[in-house]
Parts: structure tokens; sequence; C-alpha cells
């Protein structure tokens, strides 16, 4: 079984130290979010993960059951009862505003505890999840009686929520959905249609489930711009927020999948079940996407979450297992052999998976933390920038983070060997559940199309404008510190670089718009890496201004120093593969593949 | 379900076109093995793996089951009737000499089968596949009674054989080992001890189970030199041949694991089991090596056949899954969406399957018809040649496969979107199988330890001097061959390249070993491709020179170019990565990790 164990420690560096979150949460008014307080915050939230949350992990990967007489979903032993301590905790609402019984707290320190939660046991974590977004769509676009009746329950975690957006043949493009919603005598509407893959559908730990649905209006317009969003009680509510029958909903079928088995990704069947329409007819994509948004940083988390973790676990197995002698003599010639982390490609393997754990963690914190500041911001630009920089970060979030995850929990696996393939380490697990991380909220190629064909050049860059400019500030600053020189004239390169290949493809693009698909992925990870050289950057800086232990500086440093050698080269094929053009992609005529 | 379809037409020009077989094996002496006779036993063998192999991979994924009380283990449904045909088929022996009931068929053409088989249902595979080395290490090192009574029922598959290395304590290192062997009045052995993940160490498909076992005598010297092999039945086998009593040899478990469940993989409990020296005293590394290296070229064939099933199915779904439009407008106005082989992101992960594929296979088979050449070859200096050159390939077949088939089961499964996460699909079986290949046989650590300390360095790279002269040779021949104009100054520069980065590893290899260690993993990788842009660079050439169709000829041609554009760039990062030196491996402190 794989341990965990909540890395507070750098968590508090990343806040205090580099993103310096006291002073900025300060500005944004917030001033009793103090050190004291996120410190408490993360010391509970690191027993609740750790304490509750982590053993349950092994036993998550049973699986939930279905019982197919009556549509009800039983999750496995142990989960609905640490929901109800999470409940108790009051953790569901800890990022939700006062006014609905939540506690206010920063983005940023709810991502924290988000990763900790993911890592601790990703397929649990998936339960509370959906509840987050369904708030934020009702806070967007709810009138107020669903405010007042539905969002107090799902702010104190009495209630879930979920999106109900695929169906079988509709999933990227929901455009093509077939969901249906006529309306009934009173202002509500009877929604028909089977949507798929809808996690936490249903399940055994909260006492009502808000679905939030895109359907279609019968004079909807065709494709995208005729879907609309409906919120769809399992048990009936009525006008006084009292809990009536059982709503038209039903599961019809537990997926069976790769993993986050513990997780109940359900077919939903909507048979006339009464809804409400949220927000505007026909605007329901729009209202989903605010959902949507949160939901894909989110995600961002997972997958760092199950890297720390799968990073802790083969850290200590290369320190414990023995085999062989390191090339250049023994290390440890009182032992029956070295202990593996002594060779140097197992040391590649950890060095990677630590770079991109803490690279990573910067990067969607610093996302997670101008969240804050486009809510909070002191003035109009402020939030405007804030935002703009989110949406830019966004897709890079997601995307890089989840594929990291798995690249981190493939190396970790490999750590083990033989033992990373079986069940007993966990490593496994690890490896099965991070796999669904780059599918869901948008695959990483839609990721990677929303970041160049949107934020790049539908918003004209706007948000990279933002990241440039407080990297450039930051290079300006620390132009003559010395700790820093080794790393400077590669960072300001590849800004450069990462810089023409963005007009490049912008100018190519016009001439050709499939060239944005040609470039789009390999640019989403070109600007990932770019982004992480920026932050190992920052890390060593603000661990030499810092009053941490020489180890710990040396440890950044040298974390740096591997990163900047090993890993930021992949920009270089990137770049390759963004020059070569979509010409090599195009040229092949479909039934030429086989 | 994952469907199979045999790669017959690809096999075909690989063979005949690109590898000329026909007059290869004809130089060897074997004649007989003609077109005729070569399409015979690819038109079965295609048969026997779409018709009777694919069809259980499913329901194999069920897994073994274990009967603790007898230690049995019963292979899923349909598993043992499949082998009975196989047997029946002759297939067992398809490589093995006439002498022992073989059919003497060159190694070329077992691959081809191989990859079929693994293709169509890898953990079906893993039952026959250790018969082969078991056969090999008799036809060594058996003695006369060894040979005489246990070959012929190997080689007809009537029995099959393990390779029992791996202890909990000792897997890459085999000196820690720690069963022994004790001798008995007569000249056997009683062998004592407990292997683990041993591969079809119990099954119902067979008469009986011959088990190669490492131990170590009584006056074993200490470490690797003082392991030997023995061989020991699961039924006693007379002087005669006649079988015995049951042998004190029992499966105590079956490992739960990621994938491959319908391989039993099982920990055997020796108990003073009857065994036989095979071969000399403390000499049985060597002798399991003439296993190993045959197992390790045949699960590189594992890789590229898992590989090549996930991209068919890729392709197929990329046509059918109808999905948003192309950027540069609808393709199939007709339909409610254009199919997502449209997009050229989608394009990106089915051309890098195809090439790699296509590529991959070619980078296989030439490894094992030059084991044809080191066995049949005309003159010694021809079959030393080949040998090295098996020696120099097998850690890049081994390691590149296996990691370009973990690579093309991501990318199949991420053409499915979250349909790919379900087992309904099968492309997370997929996924969960490969993930073993880059562990077992030698971790891709190890594969790049062996070629960069043992076949680079202590045998002075002789088997990349002879890979160098044939690609130089085919280089200079198609100097002016306009098809290849486009191809080869990036082929000849990185071949360049390649030499440069041996160099350079073997000049700082002296002044530090670990130097050895920090740069293996990124040199496997970087000598993998560009012999990958050989063998694509050679398959333009022969699809050219071929009367293959047009269409042929430019699926090979646009390939190449998106290998040598998208994918041969990749040696940039480990070009970088490998002059970065061991020192940013190195310098962090053990603690430090954290």
């Amino acid at each position: 079984m794989s341990q965990y164990r909540a890395p507070l420690d750098d968590i508090r560096f990343d806040l205090f130290d580099v993103l310096k979150v006291e002073s900025v949460l300060a500005d944004l008014g917030q001033t009793d979010v103090n050190r004291e307080l996120i410190d408490a915050v993360l010391e509970e939230g690191a027993r609740f993960t750790t304490q509750v949350l982590a053993p349950l992990n092994a036993i998550g990967d049973q699986g939930c059951t279905f019982d197919k007489a009556s549509g009800d979903v039983t999750t496995p032993p142990g989960f609905s009862a640490a929901y109800a301590q999470f409940v108790e905790g009051g953790w569901p609402g800890l990022n939700a505003p006062v006014d609905f019984g939540g506690q206010g707290m920063p983005q940023v320190l709810g991502a924290a505890m988000k990763e900790m939660i993911d890592a601790a046991n990703l397929a649990w974590g998936n339960f509370p999840l959906l509840s987050h977004g369904a708030t934020e769509a009702l806070l967007h676009h709810g009138n107020e009686w669903q405010q007042d009746v539905f969002l107090k329950p799902l702010v104190e975690g009495r209630w879930t929520g979920t999106m109900c957006l695929t169906e079988p043949h509709a999933g990227t493009d929901l455009g093509l959905l077939r969901t249906r919603a006529v309306p009934n005598n009173d202002d509500s509407y009877a929604i028909t249609g089977t949507k798929i893959f809808i996690t936490a559908g249903e399940h055994d730990m909260a006492e009502n489930i808000l679905h939030l649905v895109l359907a279609k209006l019968p004079d909807a317009p065709a494709g995208s711009r005729g879907i609309s969003l409906f919120m769809v009680p399992k048990f009936k509510v009525g006008k006084d927020g009292a809990m009536g029958e059982r709503n038209a909903v039903r599961c019809g079928a537990l997926e069976h999948k790769m993993g986050i088995h513990g997780s109940a990704t359900c077919v939903m069947n909507f048979d006339g079940a009464e809804g409400w329409l949220v927000g505007e007819p026909h605007k329901g994509l729009m209202a989903m996407f605010t959902m949507m948004n949160t939901a894909r940083l989110a995600v961002g988390l997972q997958g760092l979450g199950l890297a720390d973790r799968a990073y802790q676990n083969a850290l200590a197995y290369a320190r414990e297992r023995l085999q062989m002698r390191a090339l250049s003599g023994p290390k440890f010639p009182e032992k029956p052999a070295d202990p593996i982390i002594v060779h140097p490609d197992v040391r590649r393997m950890l060095l990677t998976q630590k770079a991109l754990v803490e690279g990573g963690r910067l990067l969607a914190y610093h996302a997670f933390l101008n969240v804050d500041i486009a809510h909070h911001g002191a003035d109009e630009a402020a939030r405007h920038d804030a935002d703009a920089l989110v949406g830019f970060l966004t897709p890079i979030v997601k995307a890089c983070l989840t594929e990291w995850g798995n690249e981190c929990t493939y190396h970790a696996l490999q750590c083990f060997g033989g033992h990373g393939y079986i069940a007993e380490h966990g490593m496994e697990q690890l490896a099965r559940d991070a796999r669904i991380t780059t599918l869901y909220e948008g695959t990483t190629g839609i990721q990677a199309l929303d970041l160049v064909g949107r934020k790049l050049l539908q918003l004209k860059g706007e948000g990279m404008r933002v990241f440039l400019t407080e990297v450039k500030a930051f290079c300006a600053a620390e132009a003559n510190n010395s700790a820093l020189a080794e790393f400077m004239p590669e960072l300001t390169a590849k800004l450069d670089e990462w810089q023409a290949l963005s007009m490049r493809i912008a100018k190519d693009a016009m001439a050709n718009p499939d060239e944005i698909g040609g470039a789009a992925w390999d640019y989403l990870f070109h600007s990932g890496y770019v982004a992480l050289a920026y932050w190992w950057a920052r890390s060593v800086a603000a661990a030499e201004a810092s009053s941490r232990s020489q180890a710990f500086k040396d440890a950044k440093r040298e974390t740096a120093r591997f990163y900047f050698a090993r890993l930021l080269p992949r920009t270089l094929a990137h770049k390759a593969a963004i020059e070569s053009g979509v010409g090599n992609l195009t040229a092949l005529d479909v039934a030429a593949f086989d």
C-alpha cells in the first residue's frame, strides 16, 4: 500500500516564501487570512487527508457497487464516513462565500487542500469536487430562489453536485447532444435523455444530489448555441426548500474503468425529470464553462497530487531497496548491496518527479492565487489582468500537470521494478488513477486548442502578456542576483524563443487555420516547460532569500540545475515540431493510415 | 473490445522488400525457406492469432484462478483449448532444431509470428514464451540425457518452461539470491527456496512444466559468480523419460497485477525439489543469459504487438467518431460533425503510433534476422559480426520497443477520449498490459546500462560498428536516390551526432564510471531514434524500388517525413541531457530528496 505524507514544508515555502500570499491577500482586503490561520488550516487539512482519506485509497480501488433494481450506488467501505467527517469539519465550504455558509477562504489555500485530498484519495476527492462547480454555476447564473434554497446545502456539503454534459455520441462536441427539456405547466421543465461519464452521479454520501444538466429546449437553435443549463435534484425540492419525493432521474449503470474505481462514474437516465432553467435559455454552454474552468484547474491539482504521492513512495523505495553496487564503487559497503538511489538512472527518474512536482505546484498555486486576485483585486485593471492570466494558465495547468502526473506515476512505478506492477505496493493504482486526468474536463488536445486558438489568438495573448510582464519584472529585479546567474541566460533565451514561436503560430494560422491544431500540443508543452523554468528560477531566488536551512537551499538549487539541464531541453523537440508546420500531419490521406 | 487485424502487408514489405530475407536466407543455406513457404506460415499464423487468440484477449483480462489447497492454477476460459490448437499446429517448435522435433524455421519468421501472438493476446503468449528460453538453455548447456529427454516435449509444446530467477530481495541483483541446491545421493540436487514473479509457473495447459532455476551450491562463492542453473520438473522425470510423481515444487500464490491478468505470475516454493545441474557449477548466470537474451528480444516484440493493436483501434475510432469540425472548415459537411481524424492533433497521435510501429517492426525484425545470420552465417566473420550486432541491438529493441509500446497505447487510449478509460473498448487493457514490458526481463534502465556499459564500452562498440557499416553502406548506395534527398542530410548528421556522443561517453566514463549511468538512458533513446531514422529512410527507398501502389509509397514517404520532422528531434533533448553530465544527478544528497 502506498503511503502519503502531506508536503507541508514545500507548500509553506510556495505560499509564504515564493508567492508571498500573506501580503497579496492583505492587498485583497483579506487581512484576517494571515499566516497563523493558513497554517492552522493546512495542519488540519494534512491531518484529515493523511489520517482519514489516505488509508482508504487502496480499499477504494475495489470499487463502488451498483444495485440494478434500485439504481443505488454504494461507495467503498469508509468513504461515506470520511465524507461525514469532511462535512463536520466544514471543508466543503472552505472557499465558498460567507453569505451562503462558506468560510470565504482564498482559492490558493483551497488549492493546497485540494492537492492533499487528491494525493490522499483521488477517487474520494471526486465526490465533493463537482459541488464546487455547481456552487459556482448557481452563484453566477442562479436566480434568487435557486441561490437561497440550493446554495447552502451545497456549501455545507449536505448535498453534492454533478456536471451532466457528456452523452454517448457527444463528448467534446456538446453541440451534438440530444437531451431535451420540455416546459411544464409551472416554471419547471421535464428533462429527458441519457448522460454518461457522470462523476458522483449517484452515491450514498449526501442527502440529495443536484445535477447540473445541459439540454435543449424545444425551440433550440442547432449546435452549441442551442444548449441550455438546467438543475435537476435527485429528490425534488419545493419552493420552500423542503425535500420531496424522488425525481425521475436514476443511475442506469456504473462504468468499468481503468482506475479511480472508488469514484462512481454513472450513466444517468433522465426520464421527464423535474428541472429548472439556470441562467438564460440557450446560454447553457457559457454557464457550464463557469463550472468547467474551476474544474479544469482542479483536475490539474489531481495530476499534481498523484505525482507527489508517487514520488514520495518511489523515493522511500529507492532508499530502502538494496540492489547492485554503484558503478563508481560501493557506497554502503556494510550492506549486501547499495540502495538503488545510488544509481544515476534511478536519480534521473526521482529528480524528474521532484522537479515536475515542486515546479508544478507553483505553477498551479500561482494560477489559483490569481483567481483570488481576479475576484478581489483592488481595481478593475488588476482584476481584469488576473482574470486574463488565469484564462491563459488554465489549459497549461490542466494539461501539463495531468500529463506530468502520468509521467511521474510512470517513473515512480518504474523505480519499483516488477514490484511496481503488482497491487501490493499501490504504485500501479496511482498510475491507473492518473490516466483519467488527461481525459476528463477536456482532453489534453482540447486544452492545447483552448490555449492557442482562444487564449493566444482569439484573445490576442492578453493573458500571456500579463504572465510575461510578471516574469520579466522578476528577471529585471534579480538581474544581479549571483545565485541566479547560472539560470538567467537560459531563462531569458527560452522566453524569447517562446514569444517567437507564439508569433510564428499566429502568423501561420492566418494563412491556414489548421496550423493551430498542428502546433497546439507542442506549444502547450513548450509553454509549460518555459513556465516551469521561471518557477524554478524563482524558487532558487526565494530559497536564497529565506531563512531556510542550507540543505533546503541546496536542494532547490540542485533540482533547478537538473531541471534546466535535463528537462527544459525538451522544448527543443517541441520547437522543432512546431516549426515543421502542419503539412506533415495533413498530407496523409485518411485511407492511407493503415 | 479491441479488434486485431494481422498486419501482413507491412510484414511482407519488411521481410521481402526491405530486409530481402529470401536472398539472405538462401545465403544461409536455407533455400527451402522461400517466399511461398514464408507466406504460408504468415497466413496460417495470422489465422490462428486473429481468429483463435485475439477473441480471448478480453476474457483473459478476468484473470487466472488459484486454488490454495492444491496449488493449482486455472487459466481463463479458452486459454487451454487455444494452447492445444497451438501445439496441434506445430507452432511451439517453429524455430526449434529439426533434430529435436522442431521445424527449423528462421528466427525472423518466428519474430513475425511472435508479434502477432502478442498483439492478439499478450497474456496468453506468455505461456509458450519461456519454453523457448528453456529450450535454448538445454540446447547450449544441457547434457545428453537432458537434451534427449526434455527437449522434445518442450519443442512439441507438451511441456512448457519457466525461468526462475527473481526472489523477493533479489531482482536485478541475482548475486543476492538465497535459493539453495544440496547434492542428493545420486546426481540430482535438492532445491529449496522461494522464487517470485514466475511467469507460467503453474497452469493447466501442459502435461509437465520444466523450471529453470538459479540457486547456490553449498560451496558457492558469494555474489553472482556463485550461481548455478538447475532444471526442476513439476512432475519428476526418470532417466528413461517416464513421468513420475509430483515434485516438491508448488505455486504458493498468484500476484495481483496491473495487467496481463491472463498470464499466471506465480510465487513458486521449492521445498527440497529434485533438480539437476544444467551446465557447469557456478556458471548459472551465463547459462541464464542464453535464455534471457532471447527473451529480451521477444519482449521487444510484445511492445511492438501491443502498439500495433492499439494503433489499429485508435485509427478505426478516429475515422468513425464524429466530433467538432476541422478548423479549416467542414471536411464532411453531410455528416453532423467531422470524424476526429480531420484534427491535426489526432493525426499527430496516430502518426506517432504509425511511425513507431512500422519503424520499430524493422528494428526488431532486423535484429532477429541477424540471430539467423549469427547461427548460420557462411563464415566465422559473418557469424561473429551478426552476433555482435544482435548483442548491440538487443537492449535497444527491448527497451525502445517496450517504451514506445507504452507511448503508443497511451496515445491510442487518448484518441478515444473518456471512452478509452472504460473497459468496454479494450484500450485501457492494452495500456495496462503494456506496462509490464519495460519491467520484466530487465528494466529499461538495465537495458540502457547493458547498452552503454557492456556493448559500447566493455565490448568496445563492436556491434555498433557493424551497424554503422551497414547504415553507411546504405547511405553510399542511395546517395543519388532523389526520393531520399530530403532525408539524407539529417540522417547523416544524426549518425555523426550519435558517434560523437558515443565517444564522449566513453571518454567521460574513463574519468568517472558514474557517467555511464548518467548518460545511459538518454543514449539508449538517442540510439533508438537514430536507428529508426535509418529504417524510415530505408523504407522509403524500398517502397520506391518496389512494385507497390503509389498510395503505399506515399504513405511510407509521408510517415517518414512526419518521423523526421516531429519524432527524430527528440534526440535534441537526449543529446542535451547526455552533454550535461552526471553531476546534476549525483549532487543532491540522499537525505535532501524529500
